[in-house]
């Protein structure tokens, strides 16, 4: 290994020495030295550090409105559009257990943009000369108000720009499926007992409404996500600010993201509450329950090949056993599940972090976004591998799910209202027993003739209510 | 004790005997048999019982216009309205934890209806004649479609009637104490540090506007409660059932309750899964976690009354201590930190069991429900009891405010503009490092003069943003 | 109903109306009127009211020791056992969302113990003469270390008397299960696949293994519970009582219990934190957990009677559907399962209210307390009810189980050895696609003869490993 | 970039195309392409991953007691050490949300200790010869039974090897606080109120016990977590291993990590159900309890400088506001609270994965281990570097601990046996109301003489319990 290089940055704190190559400055590093909690993959994730670009970008271009001098918040504003770009994600190296607040995010942020800023000027890195990180890059700003405000532009553009798609993919294949096994009569399933029948359309238009609901949900937390905290500074006052920045950077930060976000009426509240991001996650948990449910249908639906349900077949993607050979498991399934049990305890943390403000501030703002964003992109990647690798390939086994269908007791159900409640029951009991057919119980107890059973007992004439 | 009697009631699984002054039936009894599991405090609660009593009301209204006997028809009617008005109320003995569909329960309903329109008509109880338990009080109906519509009208009902005016209380408590401390300026507090400062009246409009918006989420989640699985019979189809019967109860339930329900699009969905009730349930835990933020909150400021922080007083309602003379607590704040706690956990048990639908069939209806109604009623009577008798009581100590403002060192922030950063933040430490004043500090650097400071650094300046 | 009488109590705030016929005073009715949330529902549970009966007498007896005057202190201990009796248990009325401490709750013991005590004398009721409910009911006591002391001895009991015997009830038949299923072979599943067989027996042995982990794991932890903080009084220094009092309570409350208790190590930690009651929700919610696989294991083993697996038959106990005549459900597994959703969610207010303990106390006492008992309470029930409706029941079905096993391509996996992994594939993989058997498809592509097949194929020598 | 190489792969589905490289196989490939999700984060954990180098090292030592061939063996063994010792770590690039048995993370060791064995052997990558991944490399082994007992074997190891020394860590460096604070006598708190004094070492005492008790409790869940799965293979039962494989195999791996490991008794249990796992987090989330309160206190011992407690001082670590110049913040507190609710979070999801066991395994498998090997972690990161970084620094400011001490009230408690609960209480009363000191109130209420008072009213008498 070659020797690492070095440069010297300075906080209030004093100096310390930086890697040469990374554009991060004195607060950063001593962040990275003060925290040494769970290592890289604790990093906050990288739709938080493009919101931040985002935010910066605003700030320059409102503050240019302000007096800001304009090559400065030029220089800051293309430096921002390289993190919104991506192209700067290993200058941030920060672990989301840090301060409560994410100041030394904030920082990290304040200062990469500064040096790359600086950089583009032709200046000296660590100089703060001519773009200050605190000074120019932080105008007008607190970490207090920028850290949550980088959360909403985060949670808001990853539910719309992730989640929403791919959960509108998942929720197209699963409705091709649901039309084209409308024609599939099969046997329902209540308690986990054989129960009327209903189509297999019908079984998957239910997924289908699930999804649907899924994504009303992610849609309507969106309003009180898309309110930004900025202007609120330390405090939640403005101090240090001007009248109508508030206003102003909302509306820079909905020009360059292309979606809506508005001033939050209340900057108090948007310091020292997260609530908007509890409610988020409640509705991610909501959409986990769906997927939770829908996958674990499928997998039992696909139990077999021999000894389960067998209902469908699952496309077979991979070798399922070191041991068994030509197993095929219902992977997919597995995936989306586990997906549903993180973003279970995902949501447990926030809900946990999110009671805890304190007086103007709630400290716990990393670990917040850590496990929204978490949520959102698991459930989005998840929906995508699910659909892709699942459920566009779902066969439905019809032969068996006939066979199935017409073993059934419960078709008895039609015909409470020809012989009563109770000599149904009893025929079926009795069939259950003795381990015959309906029609033999019903005959044989003298209820119907095997032609009026056959004429009255039809599948095909239980998947929708009596004509009025 | 005077000898208890007894009468006969048979299901399709035999004869019981039943108490004598019980409407209650064989089924009921049977459960009562069957699941000796928690005893009387784990009962399903009374707003579902009570909805249940509306459903069977609207259905009774609906089937007589599809030629149900306008005899029986209207002794259903009044007995179920007796259900809803609670009268019947020691006539519902079962448990959370019995059959996963609360298949015993509707039958609960049933037979009590059935018994009690059958004494009203003059017959005897327990003959299932005039009135049947199950052809004409479930007619076209089957548990799996009652149960979750009686979760649904409850949770409405409780929502709209309880919930939403309990908070909308609390919130106007809370916004008159925020007019009322417009005036009084005092430190904020960032990471429990001395920051800037605020007014109290800024203050507790965070609080208002954490109301706000829980009011705001409590409505948020009616739209999807108020669609109704009725008309899904067992597994969505509406087999046994008439076409229009399902929009015809929502519509007859709208009349009966004064608010709006409709059909559920999707019956499949409607009965195997209860996403709407775990949405709902999450939105009352942000409601929660934004109750334990305030009300931890206040009993920080009101921490006291010589070795806290002492801003607030709160009413004395009760002593304080059986040892320590003198002392008075938070106690409201307690109980309200605890029913958030509370309704936290609550949340859980809905999402494990929200996410655990089989097929045709989600088999924890009781115990979702049961938690989420838990979950609206603790936080309604928190929510009154703590306006009363602690929100609306809380006195400022603007003494002490004062005094603890001008201690700050905090008040440097507004230096930063005329001194820069650095400046200030030697001042500020050193003044911390010595124990002295600001104003001290700042004149010994020679960075102001007193008369200077005194001109510059007033709070009343640092309250909102600067004119543009 | 007739008119209710009153009688005047008095407390550190004034004079309060009190029902006649109750033995509580001033402060208890003090607390009615301020926490009026939740309803006779939430009132703390009786297994509390009970070890606080123990506490107080076991107090009186050791105040005794030190100077207190034997008739009072017998008519303490006279009172405090009709309240371990579980005679006076409608004069505790109060709910669990009060002060967090749990005040008023010890205050109500006082008051009834001392107000029973004054009656046995043939004082007069709120005289508090000779019996003061703080001066000598309390004596040496103080809510903050009354409450947790109290908290801890319910859950030993409650545990020792009532959970860990029902887990050995169903420990012990699903053992007798086991055995009785040895020689029933079966095929496996994993991933809800077909794999290699194993007996029932084995099956159901893992269920006797969680079982016994069960066991173990309430009995674990039994020891950090039975540390007891009386002595602590206010803060945990033990001011106002005398050295020795704490060992001697401890020892008092084993004789009294029957059950070993020592003294807290140190107070301090007793008071401030409920560590000991998060650990024992911890292992609660294992259990639940296990309990979770079982049932819902049965249940999915049991399903059909026609279009499930129906390997397993459980008892019928009651009717299944309102409308599917015959049907019956796998009543008890839910009610399981229901069970378990709500351990976890009561663990989770645990949790959350076991973290926020501030400076010298945790005030969330109440509730935790409250969750662990309804735990232990839910899982001992269960358990109970599912032994008995639902495991002594179970019957296998042979002629299906043995069905399944040998339409099975999974004992494939005993040729691998002998024919190395990728061939057994192909056979397998073969079989599926043409559904035809294994042995079918191993000949037809000259694997085997059908005589070797026959010979090597064996199930039963699948169930265990080779001798080595 | 250059080109990238690749070379070709091959498993029962097909060829594939892998980096040239990577020793990783055809299974680990086309896992990587159906399993896109969550991205470099979410791979499985590095110990999970030493911890199969363990497992195969250990089962290659025992396959050669059974007659594998030594040449193969060695070479295995030779290339397990280097996944032990972390060298191989870019060769395991699978995320959590794959197949729930972690099947091709086993398959993954597989492939990648087969190729590395194979070049040492002088081999051709991808040949499988003459180290062949399932033959040799799993030899006796199942996904079913490794990826379990490579979960056991890393809880364990990160448990001993770094939870259990970093919490003494922190236990040692609070016990050193704690006897340094010994003689520093301050107001006690309870419900945030003023209460009876304590030393300051005291209140650290109770942290030192939580964390005694931490200890306890982490290796409290050892015995259970050292029963290893390894010789159940597919199902349970042992099909295709050999009779003492499983024992040879716990003795090996305890040879080899030099930790005490067993087999399991019931090895259906140990691949269905992950109850230790559940158990273990359930300790692992106590301990969190315990963490955030004692950091929650600290952080309020030290809020001000001016405005809050000031009892504490915390070392500055880092400057504290971007716009409040001078400000430190209690960071450390803030990274370790937040550590608390991941880990609550975290141990949401293992309950609801672990709740979910289906039939002869539970195919959460990943996920659970992940979330485990997580709180593990952060837990013993956040407590190094709060011992580090806090608790060594923390200074008491008894001038401030001394004037609060002073003017409480509540010292008045040490007056109740000589005056009486009541008399104490009108003079604490009195004394609040009208702002004075408890001697005046005392004195004009002629209760005691001022030298009385100053005789009686001694602090340092109130921290024990009075001798007897």
């Amino acid at each position: 290994m070659s020797e690492q290089k070095f440069r010297q940055e300075r906080d209030t704190f004093g100096d310390l020495q930086v890697p040469a190559d990374k554009y991060w400055g004195a607060q950063t590093q001593r962040s990275l030295l003060n925290f040494d909690i769970g290592g890289p993959t604790e990093r906050l994730p990288p739709p938080l550090i493009k919101a931040f670009g985002v935010l910066k970008k605003a700030a320059a271009h409102v503050n240019m409105t302000y007096g800001l001098d304009p090559k400065i918040g030029k220089a800051i504003s293309d430096a921002a559009t390289e993190v919104i770009d991506g192209k700067l994600m290993s200058h941030f190296p920060l672990v989301v257990f840090q301060t409560g607040s994410g100041t030394q995010s904030n920082m990290n942020v304040n200062e990469v943009i500064s040096n790359r800023a600086i950089e583009m000027l032709g200046g000296q890195l660590g100089s703060k000369k001519p773009v200050h990180p605190n000074d120019h890059v932080n105008m007008s700003q607190s970490s207090n108000d920028t850290f949550p405000t980088a959360m909403h532009i985060a949670a808001v553009t990853e539910i719309t720009r992730d989640l929403i798609p791919a959960l509108t993919t998942l929720r197209d294949a699963m409705d091709a499926k649901a039309k084209g096994f409308a024609h599939i009569i099969k046997i329902g399933r209540t308690h986990l007992q054989d129960a009327t029948p209903l189509t297999l359309g019908q079984e998957f238009s239910g997924y289908v409404q699930q999804l649907d609901n899924s994504i009303e949900r992610a849609k309507g937390v969106l309003p009180r996500l898309s309110l930004l905290a900025q202007g609120g500074t330390a405090v939640g006052t403005g101090l240090n600010t001007k009248k109508g920045f508030d206003v102003k950077v909302a509306a820079e930060v909905s020009k360059i993201t292309g979606l809506e976000f508005q001033t939050a009426p209340n900057k108090f509240e948007a310091l020292a509450a997260h609530d908007a991001l509890v409610e988020a996650s409640g509705a991610l948990t909501t959409i986990a329950c769906s997927l939770h449910k829908i996958a674990n249908d499928i997998r039992y639906l696909a139990s077999g090949p021999r000894c389960g349900l067998g209902e469908l077949s699952l496309p077979e993607n991979e070798p399922g056993s070191s041991i068994m050979p030509g197993k095929v498991n219902p992977t997919q399934c597995e995936a989306m599940t586990m997906v549903a049990a993180q973003v279970i305890g995902n949501n447990q943390a926030v809900i946990f972090a999110g009671a805890q403000g304190q007086f103007e501030l709630n400290v716990f703002k990393p670990v917040i976004i850590k496990n929204v964003l978490s949520s959102i992109r698991l459930l989005s990647d998840a929906s995508r591998s699910f659909t892709k690798n699942c459920v566009v390939g779902i066969e439905a086994n019809e032969k068996r799910i006939g066979q199935l269908l017409h073993e059934s007791l419960m078709l008895a159900t039609i015909l409470n209202s020809h012989l009563g409640y109770d000599n149904v029951a009893k025929a079926a009991k009795k069939a259950h027993k003795e381990g015959t057919t309906l029609k033999e119980a019903t005959v044989s107890l003298g209820l119907l003739t095997p032609e009026e059973f056959d004429q009255k007992v039809r599948p095909e004439l239980m998947l929708y209510p009596d004509e009025a």
